[in-house]
């Protein structure tokens, strides 16, 4: 069976078992790739105390504006166990149409999608007369994003790079290649609480002091306060209780404290700071005057937007030649390196599906793979030649 | 220094290790003291699966009608920390007119007192003409409560004992000897709650259940309910919940399962039986629809009480006569083995001041333990020949 090239690189890339940190051959694939075509390439490991050193890639052809990036990450998350799929997980199979492995959809079928764009873009038209085209893959996205995109990011502007539009290639869609385009993400906030109680015997309570309904009472105002009801392209902001902890086994002894942890996805009606003072405000109301602590961890996620517009249109628009369907602009879900590119130039996110990421079984429609490298091209076309 | 009997049987009881289950000679101490005027004592060894052999002692002079019966117990609670005490909490030192050690108060001197005072009676008027005097003692009150008070009343009824009322020298005073007689207690009853949810990612609650805001919604409603305002003789029904329990270490997951206990201490508004539908209908309401489990873990203690009349007076009338108190009659506080007591007779508890007991340095005023001693001799004097 003769496979197309992004499909042939999509298993190339699987073949290689890049569970974060480990690269495992990925990056010198996608540079190799590039290279034969004409791309400076440079390597770039970070490092930093307490994380593990992470390899990079930064490629670009052409020069000056305007520069299209292409990110991503050539990083997966680990198999889980490797009994429970039906196939050798960094074997890249195609059964029933579908390449089976880990990261087939997230996202090293986005990846080679768009070096197969990029290859058939220079076939047929040579590299851009006016403009760069650029690819930042990081080995760092899986992992604690310390030493992978926000510090390549800050390496391209030092040596003078300039971006202006960006194209991440994680997998947006929910059920059909060309359903979603994310045009932002949501914040991500996490907090806890500690209420200070005093120990004692259920049978005198008034010679204590029980942190337990206090937790409760905050955990019960947190979960049902309304943020806000959405925005123009946000859902709204969502705060989820993810535990409470006593850790007292004596069904008779009141506990001298209670904790409890959050998570909150924020859209653009929020910053950190306004959050965290109405998260502040719920918390003291519910307390009524109990000691209690909260303190917020620290967070690099904020949310983003990048408005409808040209680029957004431009996006759009060639998904719908290659796919037929038009696509929602979202900004829902998890987050993304593309909060960190948001920062030097608009970013919009396209990929394969995602139903089956950090699943047993992980796989993407080989149809969607050549589509999805189809609107890659068409973009490319309109980006630099229209 | 020559100490007065009440005062030196304390201190011999003391010195007898009784951390329970152990007795440590201290039921021969009562057997050997109680034969030597004549009453006749067996010794009753109890067992049942899944906890420890517990010794016991059923001591009576006299026959028929009224039968006044004293129970108590010999074993204690353990010392905790040793270097934490000023002194051998098994040596029963005298220091500054309060005699130190453990059981001191709960209730070693209770029981010396209940002994000199019997001693007392026999030698002014003899062994009561008409009616019987009994002491009731387990080792077994500070454990399981399974091998004590429960089987001793079993034995007593099958071999025809009828007792007409009791006094359990449990230490039910708050700061002077005199303030307090308990009339009865309120109930326990024990509980845990789990609630059953759905796990995901934070970011996509809509794929998930979160149990955590119905476990704080049901923990807050059961907190916050009036069971009652009180009744002529008790406090209100008070429900503590001790723990609630998640254990989700990560805070971007939303957990399958939330889990709580509680402890309810009931006053004679309330059954077991009206009490658990009550709590079930708390619940219920909270979980609005929520999948939850609601557990009653088996209770032994319901409420009781002694109203007041006769009885209620005469140990008064010889509280005030003795201490130059008015002693409240109190339900509040904890369990004791007057609740078992209860089903077969008329009960009434006054012992010793309750301060230290369970503490570090646990003691008892001399003077408060002849003045106690003063209290049941006047009882039994009231009792028996007035």
């Amino acid at each position: 069976m003769s496979l197309s090239p992004a499909v042939s690189l999509t298993r190339d890339l699987i073949r290689c078992p890049s569970v974060t940190p480990q690269d495992a051959g990925a990056l010198d694939i996608v540079e190799r790739t590039l290279e034969a075509v004409g791309f400076e390439t440079h390597r770039l490991v970070f490092t930093e105390a307490g994380t593990p050193d992470v390899d990079n890639l930064f490629a670009k052809i052409g020069a000056g504006a305007p520069h299209l990036v292409f990110a991503g990450h050539t990083d997966v998350v680990p198999t889980g166990d490797v009994a429970r799929w039906s196939c050798d997980p960094f074997a890249g199979e195609i059964i029933d149409g579908k390449i089976i492995g880990r990261g087939a959809s997230d996202m090293k079928g986005g990846i080679a999608a768009f070096m197969a764009a990029t290859l058939a873009y220079i076939e047929r038209h040579g590299a851009p007369k006016k403009g760069a085209i650029s690819f930042l893959i990081t080995g760092d996205e899986e992992g604690p994003s310390i030493n992978g995109t926000v510090k390549m990011l800050d390496w391209a502007k030092a040596r003078g790079e300039k971006f202006d539009h960006a194209i991440v290639g994680e997998p947006t869609n929910v059920s059909a290649l060309g359903d979603t385009i994310k045009i932002g993400r949501r914040g991500s906030l996490n907090g806890k609480i500690r209420v200070l109680g005093k120990q004692g015997h259920v049978a005198y309570p008034h010679r204590a002091d029980n942190p337990v309904p206090v937790i409760a009472r905050i955990v019960a105002a947190l979960s049902a306060h309304e943020f806000d009801r959405g925005t123009a392209h946000f859902d709204r902001t969502n705060l989820e209780v993810s535990s409470i902890d006593v850790g007292n086994p004596a069904v008779n002894v009141i506990p001298a404290e209670a904790r409890a942890q959050f998570n909150v996805r924020f859209n653009d009606a929020w910053t950190l700071e306004t959050l965290r003072a109405r998260i502040a405000e719920v918390v003291k109301e519910a307390a009524a005057g109990a000691r209690i602590e909260l303190e917020f961890l620290p967070s690099n996620a904020v949310s983003f937007i990048t408005h409808p517009g040209d680029f957004t249109e431009l996006v759009s628009n060639a998904v719908t030649a290659a796919t037929g369907l038009t696509p929602e602009l979202s900004t829902s879900g998890g987050t993304s390196d593309a909060r960190f590119i948001t920062r030097d130039c608009p970013v919009v996110e396209f990929g394969l599906t995602n139903e089956t990421i950090h699943a047993v079984d992980e796989n993407a429609r080989v149809a969607d793979i050549d589509a999805l490298a189809a609107v890659y091209l068409r973009i490319l076309e309109t980006y630099f030649v229209s």
